[in-house]
């Protein structure tokens, strides 16, 4: 990382007061009108709450590849429940995840996550590292399933 | 990578059957109707050859960022030229190679080229590689300076 890209690690916490639990780390690479790539960096089962992502202005949603570098990492989209699935949902928030099909990720594995779909992941045991490619990235207009979260 | 991935390694010789100076190798990630991400392998001092993305369809022609993961790139854009670059253009083609602002960038660094711009790039001394984040890939549409290319 350059010195500019260090300044601009971004933790976010979304206003709930346990990172740990659910939280996200980032480094943004670009994000331009065109496009945008990040790496997201998750502490061990640490995991990054249901949202979606609508259109703005006129223009679809963002949609986003997520493509795992390290551990592994249990993503979960609309479709069918998968019947056990592998993450934990943090506790006293089950009403705000809602969508269990199960994905997992497991370096050089990679999943896209169409517009306006809801999506959350945890990472696995050891924690994880994920490379996202996306559209241009509006994180002040993404909805979130909890309403407690403030972006 | 995966095993689709494997079989998706593309080489490119842009029809001038001499791929260890004129040349690229690519794994494509993703490329999609929003966004595409590459990986691009060049060998030591292996160039490719100038050109730019024009408008398609009346969308804006691609524009890119290219990040260097390992080695050294010299990139050349449009732009006042740099009195002594560090690339060397390939025998008997200097005039196919017109563009000559020089950027260097080293593993962590990042460059990106706005759409319908004319642009070259060579490795260093030890190959390098090079993460590319894109609007859409349209490989087809590329327009190259020297006619004898074929992509």
């Amino acid at each position: 990382m350059t010195d500019p890209e260090k300044e601009n690690v971004e933790i976010a916490e979304f206003g709930l007061g346990h990172l740990h639990v659910e939280g996200l780390q980032l480094v943004t690479y670009v994000n331009n009108d065109r496009y945008c790539a990040k790496d997201l960096v998750l502490f061990p089962k640490q995991t990054c709450p249901e949202h979606l992502h609508p259109p703005v202005n006129g223009e679809p949603g963002k949609k986003e590849t997520f493509r795992c570098r390290w551990g592994t990492v249990y993503l979960y989209v609309e479709g069918e429940h998968t019947s056990e699935i592998q993450g934990k949902i943090p506790k006293g928030k089950e009403e705000y995840y809602t969508v269990k099909h199960e994905i997992i990720l497991n370096p050089g594995e990679q999943y896209t996550i169409p517009t306006n779909t809801k999506h959350w992941f945890q990472a696995g045991e050891k924690g994880a590292i994920v490379s996202e490619f996306s559209s241009t990235s509006r994180d002040e207009a993404d909805v979130f399933t909890d309403p407690n979260i403030i972006r």
